[in-house]
C-alpha cells in the first residue's frame, strides 16, 4: 500500500499546477501563503500531510528569488510536518544558465540552488530540459529530466517543413538543435555568435552551412531577451533563408522579447507553458504548448514506482 | 601573521556598509552584481580573496527574498573562490520573527535561514539585536548577537526621563522592556495585546501595572506596521500617560507605519540603521542612532581573535 | 500496511511508560539494561525490531546524564538493529533550561542535546512544554511538542476560581501565564525578580499588576528549588493576596523545595507525571496529574501518521 | 607565516610530477606503495606532514582504478595524519567524460569522483581542460581547471596556419573547436557523427561549412580510440581537405588508436603529457608538449593565496 | 506489501552470486557493465528499480580495485535510479586486513572502504567474517556479519577428529582458533611468528601448548599467500604433530599459495566459495564448501525484516 | 606562527591534568563547572581562547556519564566560543570496551562516542593503550593514541625479571602480553577463561603453555574488578608458578578489586595514572607510574605540528 500522493503549489505557474492536478484527478494540497509587509513569506500547509508522497510544484518565473525562497520555506514546512517524501517539481529549473565557472570567481548558481533544495528537505527533483545535461550531477539526490523536445517537434512535423533546415543560434545550442535536424530529417546550420560580457546584448559574426533558399526553424532551450534569436534572424535572412520558425522550451519572453519578435520577420514562435503566458495572449504569432500532460505523468510513475525512462522512450531522439 | 581583512557587502544597507568600512578604515571588497532580465542575480567577486578572512555584510531589508538569495549567491562566489573564512554580518537577522513552530506545520524559517547560510559556505554569523536569544542555538556555527540596546538606552539617559515608566506594547516584549526598565531605574507597565491571526492587526485587551500621570518609554525589539505601538499608544493615553517615546533596534517601517506614527501622539520614535532610514528623513519625529561603530569593532574583534563579549560588557543590563 | 508499533523505555520513569503502553494496549519492548562496576551502561534489544516504528521514552530526572547516555547508546543500538524509525519521547526535555547564550562562551545545551540525539540515529523527537518554544527549532528532525497546560487549566476550571488573578514568578513566565488567564479569563500580575547568578536562589524587587485580596494561581513551566515561587508568594501576601495555588509542568523537586512549599502558604501545587513522583507522596499538598494518556495519543498518531496538531486543538489557548 | 608545501604523487604518471616537483624546486614526498599479492594497496607516508600544504598528483592513466583507489588511500592516510590541507591534482580528471545521465539507470561517475575525492579528505581539486565545464558544479569543494588551449594553439601559431579551418569532429566538441578558430582567426567546420551505442566505433554522415581547398586543424579535448578523429579525416579529404592536423588536451591512445592515427593522413598530432606518453615514442606524428610547468605555478599560486585566474588570463580565448 | 527484492552482482564472483539467486528463486537483476578501451567501467541497470529492496554482490576477489570501483558505480546507479533501500553484499570485505593504524601515517583502509559505500549510496552491508570483529564499527549504516564457522566445524565434526588439538598460525588468530577448539573439544596451541615488514613472509619462533603425537587443525580468518600456514605446519611438525589439516573461509591462495600447500605435509585445506574456486580445481587436497545458502537466506531475512541473528544461533560458539 | 595553547579540563582526573599543565609549563584554562540541583551541568569557559589551539583533558573515570556529558559541554562551548582547533585528550578513551557488536541488537558505545565527540566539536582525539587497536578507525577526525607499554615494560626490565614467564589472562589480551614478552625476551603462556554472559565473573578452563617454577608477569590493559586476574593467578598458581606481578595501563580498581588483589598472592600490581589512584593509597601493593610526561609531550608535538610517531618510536615493541 503506498502512502497517498499530494501535490502542492507556490504562487509561480498556478495555471500550470492546475492543470497537472486535473490530469492527476486530484485536489491540490491545502496551503496559505503570506506574504508580510516586510516582505517575508509565511507558508502554511493547511491538511495533516504526515507520511505521504508530496510533490511541490514551482517554476523560475518572475518574481524570480521570491519564488525560490517560497519554495524553500514550503517544502522546509512539509519536511518538519512529518511528509514521508518531498518531490520539488520545476517546470523551468532556477537559475539553470548559471551552469559553470566561465570566469572567476562566480558562483555556480545553479549547484548552489540544487544544494539549497536538499537542506531544505528535498528528496528528490523532477524538471524539464535543463539548459545542459550535466546539471543532473549537482543534486545528491535523485532527479528526472522530462524534455518538451518531443511536443515540439511534433508541432512542426505536423506543420509539414521539407525544403528547410534547422538553425542553432550559436554554437553552444548546436546540440540541441540536432535533436530537431535528425528528428526532421533536415539539415543543419549553426549561427556562430558572440556574446559581449553580461550584457544580454550579442552581436554576430558568421554562420556554418547554407541556408539559402529555405525554410529555416530556429531552436534554443530558452528565449528570454530575443536577441540571439533576432540577431541569427538577421544572418539567416542575409544568406538567402526563406521563412523563419522559432521554438524553445522555456518562454521567459521579457517585454522587450515580444516586441522584438513581434517586428522581426519570424513567422511563429513556439513554445510551453513552463512559464506562465497568460501575458503574451497579445502577442499573436505565439503557440503555446502545454506539458502539464507530461508533468502528470511523471509524477504518477513517480508516485507508483514506474520507470520515467519510459516516458521518454519516444523522445529519445 | 593573520589572513588579510576583506568587507564585502551587497544591495541591502550600503550606507551602513561604507560606515562600517570607514571605521575600520579599509576600501570595500570589489565585487559587481548583475540583475538579468529573468531576475537572476550573478555576483562577481573582482578581487582575489584566496586565503582570505573575508565578511559580507547584508541586511534583511526589502526586497528581502532578493537580499537573501543575493547574500547566498555572494558566499557561495566566495566559498569556491577560496576564502579562508567567510563571516555573514547581518545587522538585521533574515526571518528573525518566524522562530517558533506556535501553529501546525509552519516553518521556523529563522532556522531554515540559519542553514541556508551554512550550506552556502558561511563559518560564523555576526548579526544584532534577535527577535529571541534562543534563535543562537539554530546555526552549527558560531554566531555573534551585538545588542543595540546600550546606545539606545544612553539616548534617554540623556533626555533625563525621571516620572516616567518603560513599557512593553505586549506581554512577549516584555524581557526586551524590562532591560530599559532596570538600566532607567524606572518602574514597568505591560500592554496586553490580542494579535489576531497573520493579519498584523491587533486589538488592546488590558494593561499590567500603571502609566497614570507618567512620561512613557514604550520599548519594541522591531517596528514594521507601528499597530501594536499605536494600540499601546491609545491604551496608554487610555491610562493617564504623559508624554510617550518609542524606541526600537530595528526600523522596518512602512509606509503606514510612518503615517501613522507621525499622526499618534508620538514624540519621539528612535532606532538604529541596521534598517536603512533614507527615505524616512521626512519623518520628522525619526531620530536614528548609527551602529556602524559597534559593527567595525566586532569585525576587527572578531577578526584579530578578540573577544566579542568585551564589546558588549557595558551593555550587559 | 504500517510497520509494527514497538514502545521501549530507559530507566529514568518506568511508572509513566508503563502507563503509556497500558493506554496503547501493548507490551513494552523487551531489553536488557547493564550497569558495569565501572559505570559504563549497556543496552540490549532483545527482540528483533527489524523495519519496526519504534518509541523510545526517556525523561530528564535524577541522574540525569546516566539517563541521557542510556538513551543515546539505546538509540543506538536500535539504528543498528535496524528499526524503521525511531522516535525519541521525552517527557521532559533533557538540558531544556540551557536554551540561550545569555552568557559568553557556554553551551546552548539544549540544543546540543538534538544534535546527539540525531547523531544517534533519532528520526524524530514527541516532548512536552519545552521551556521555550524556539527549542522546536534547534533539531534537523521534526519535533512535536505536546501541552499539559489544557489539563493543568481544567484543574482550576472545575475548582472555580473566580476572585482570583494569574500570576507569573518573573517576567520571563508571562507569556506562559498568560494562557492560564486567557483561558480562565482572568487578569494577571507579575512578579519581577532578580536571579543572581546562577545560585539559583533569587531575590524579588517588584510586582507589576494588583492581587489585593485576589486568590492567586502562580504558574511556571518547571518549579525545581522553588525558590522564584516562594519568594513570588511572599510578595503577592505582601501586596494582599489571599489563597495561592501553584501549577507547573515539569515538577523536578528538589528535597528543598518540598520542604519550603509544605512550610509555604501556598495551598496546593499541582503537577504532572513527565517526572517521576513517587518519592513526593509524603507532600499532601501535592496533586499530580497523568500524562501518559496524551503520549499515548501522541504516539499513536505519530505511527499512523494522523495529525498531532489534532491532539493540541482543545489546548490552544 | 605559511605551511610548508609538500607534493606526493601516485603511481600514474611520475615523469610529469617528477617535472612538476622540478619546477617547484622541491623534492618529492617520501611514500612507499605496496601492492600485495591480493591486490590490495597499501600506502605509507614515510615523513611528517602535519600541518602541512600537501598536493597529490594522480592522472586517470591505465590501469585507472588502481589509480583511483590508490589516490583515495593516499588522501586518507594524508588527513589522518594530520595535513592541513589536501589538494588532489589530477591531470587527467578521473571518469571525465561520464558526465551526464543521457541515459536511464546510469551513474555520472565523474560526479561520484568527486564525491569520493571529499569523503577521503581531500579539500581542494586542481586538475585541467574537462570533457565539459559543468564538471566544476560537482564537487563541493573548491576547483581549479587549468587549460592546455593555449599551449597548443601557441604551436599552431608558429606553424603560420592561413589558408586553413578548424574542424569539430562532431557537434558536441564546436565549442572547444571555436576557441581555436577565434584564437587563429580561422573559419569552421564541424563534422556530424553519429555514434552507435557504446561501441566506441562511429560511423560519420554528413559536414557543416566547407573544408574544400584548405589545411585543417581537427580538435578535440582527448583521444582515445581515434576513430571520431578518423572518420573525421575521411569525410574532411572526402569534402576536399589538404593537410590534416590533429590536437587534443589529453593523450589517452589505445595501441589501435596509434596504428590508426599512424596509418591515416593526418600530418601530426599533437598532445600535452597529462598522460604518460613514454610508449608512443615510436609513433613519428607524435609531438607532446609538456603542462608541467603550468601545474607548478598553479600549486605554486594556490600554495601562496596568489590567483590562479591570473595564469589563465592569457588563455580566457 | 514489501518492496520488490532484487538481486544484482558485478564481475568478482558470479558463480557465488547466481547460486545465491537460485538458492532465492529469483532471476539476477538485468545489467550491463561495460570496461572502455581507457579502462572506465560503466553500468546500465537495465530494469526499472525505483521503490525496491535491492541487493548488490560484490567480493573482494582479483582484480580488487576494478571490482571495488565497479561496485561504487553500481551502487550509484542504483542510488540515483530511486531503489529504496541498497544492501551491499561483500562475501569477503574489501581491505579487511588493513583495520588498524599500526604504523603512523597508513589508512585504515577497510574503514575508508565503509565510506565509500556509504558515499555511493549504500543504506547497509551484509557480509561474512570479518578480519576483526570490530570493523563492525567502522560503518555508519547498519552492517550485518555471517560466519561460515560452523560450516567447517561441521566439517571437522563429521572427519570425527578426536586425539587432536587446534592450532593457531600466530596470536594474532588464537580468538578465531579458539572457536574451533571450543566446538570440536580440544585443547589449542598457538604457533608464535613474527612478521618481517611488510614482505608477507614469515619467520617462525616459537610455540606455546604442545601438539606431539597428535593430528592438527590449523585455522585462521584467510590464506593468501599461505606463508604462515607452511611456517606454522614446519614447526607443529618439528613439535610432533601427526596429520595437519587446515581452514579458513576466505580462500585467496595465489598460485604461489596453491604450490606451496600441494608440496606441503598438510592432508587438505577446507576452504569457503567467498571468493572464487574454479581456477584451484587442480588443487586436490582443497575442499570447497558453499555459503550460498545461508547468505540467500540472510538476504531473505533482511528483506522481510527477519532476525538475521537468528541465523546465526547455531554458529555462537 | 602558531595560535596560542590552551588547556583545560574536566573533573575527571585533575590531579594528571595539572602535572601535565605543570610539565607544558602553562597555567590551565580558566573554567567555571557547576552542577545545578537537578543534575544539569553548566560550564563556562572563563577567558577569550578565540582562535586558539585547544586541548581538553578528560577521563573515562566515575561517574563515567557525568564526565562524558560534562566533556560534551566544555567541546560545545568552545565550538562556539570560536577555539581554532579543539582536541580532546582522553588518558582512558570512553567505553573503550564496548568495541564490537559480540551479541545481537547492541550499541558498539565506543564508536558512539566517536560520533558524539566529533558531532560536539572535537577536531582531534588524542587517547592512550586502546582496548583495541580498531578502535582507531571508529571517528572521522585524525587520533592519536599513546602507549604506555614502555613505561611499564622498563619498570620490570628494572626489577630484572629471568627465571620468568608473560602470562596472558585469557585469549583476547596474548597480542598485548606478547609484546611485554618480546620486550623482556620471555617465553609466554596463556590463560584460557570462558566469561560468563555479562556477570563480569569469569571462571577458568585452561592453560596454554607451562609456567612451572616460573616468575610470572599477568599482564592486561585494564584491571576492573579484577576478576579474571585472581583466576589467572589461581591456575598459574595451580601450575606450578611462582611469584606473580601484573601490570595495567588503565587501573579502574573497584573496592572488590582492591580487596582481592590485597588477598591475593600477587605480589605487586602495577598501573599509571590514567584513572585517578588517590583513593587507592591504603593498597600497599600498587605502584603508580605516571603518564602526565608523555601527555605533555604528545600535546606540545600535535600543538608544534611535530610527529607524534616518534615520541612512540621507541616503544613500538
Amino acid at each position: 500500500m503506498l502512502p497517498q500522493l499530494k501535490v502542492f503549489f507556490g504562487n509561480s505557474n498556478p495555471e500550470l499546477s492546475t492543470e497537472i492536478c486535473g490530469h492527476l484527478g486530484i485536489e491540490p494540497g491545502q496551503r496559505t501563503i503570506t506574504k508580510f509587509s516586510n516582505g517575508n513569506i509565511k507558508v502554511k500547509i493547511e491538511e495533516n500531510i504526515r507520511n505521504k508522497d508530496v510533490f511541490v510544484i514551482q517554476t523560475a518565473s518572475e518574481p524570480v528569488n521570491d519564488h525560490l525562497v517560497e519554495l524553500l520555506i514550503m517544502i522546509d514546512a512539509l519536511k518538519y510536518a512529518s511528509a514521508a517524501r518531498i518531490t520539488a517539481v520545476l517546470p523551468s529549473y532556477f537559475y539553470a544558465r548559471s551552469d559553470k565557472k566561465d570566469e572567476p570567481r562566480i558562483s555556480v548558481a545553479s549547484r548552489l540552488v540544487a544544494d539549497l533544495l536538499q537542506t531544505s528537505g528535498a528528496h528528490r527533483i523532477l524538471t524539464m530540459t535543463l539548459h545542459s545535461p550535466q546539471i543532473m550531477g549537482f543534486p545528491r539526490i535523485p532527479m528526472d529530466q522530462l524534455l518538451a523536445t518531443p511536443n515540439l517537434i511534433n508541432h512542426f512535423v505536423q506543420k509539414g517543413l521539407t525544403n528547410a533546415v534547422v538553425a542553432a543560434p550559436d554554437v553552444g545550442s548546436a546540440k540541441e538543435s540536432r535533436k530537431f535536424a535528425i528528428a526532421l530529417n533536415l539539415p543543419m546550420v549553426i549561427c556562430d555568435k558572440e556574446r559581449l560580457g553580461d550584457l544580454e546584448e550579442v552581436m554576430m559574426k558568421n554562420i556554418i552551412g547554407n541556408p539559402q533558399d529555405k525554410d529555416v526553424l530556429l531552436v534554443d532551450d530558452e528565449i528570454l531577451t530575443a536577441s540571439s534569436m533576432i540577431e541569427a534572424t538577421k544572418i539567416l535572412k542575409g544568406n538567402g533563408a526563406k521563412r523563419i520558425y522559432a521554438a524553445c522550451t522555456h518562454g521567459f519572453f521579457t517585454k522587450k522579447a515580444v516586441d522584438r519578435m513581434a517586428a522581426s520577420p519570424i513567422e511563429e514562435v513556439v513554445t510551453t507553458n513552463t512559464i506562465p503566458q497568460q501575458n503574451n495572449h497579445v502577442f499573436k504569432k505565439l503557440t503555446v504548448l502545454s506539458v502539464a500532460g507530461l508533468f502528470a505523468d511523471a509524477i504518477y510513475a513517480i508516485h507508483k514506482g514506474k520507470s520515467v525512462g519510459d516516458l521518454l522512450e519516444h523522445s529519445k531522439i
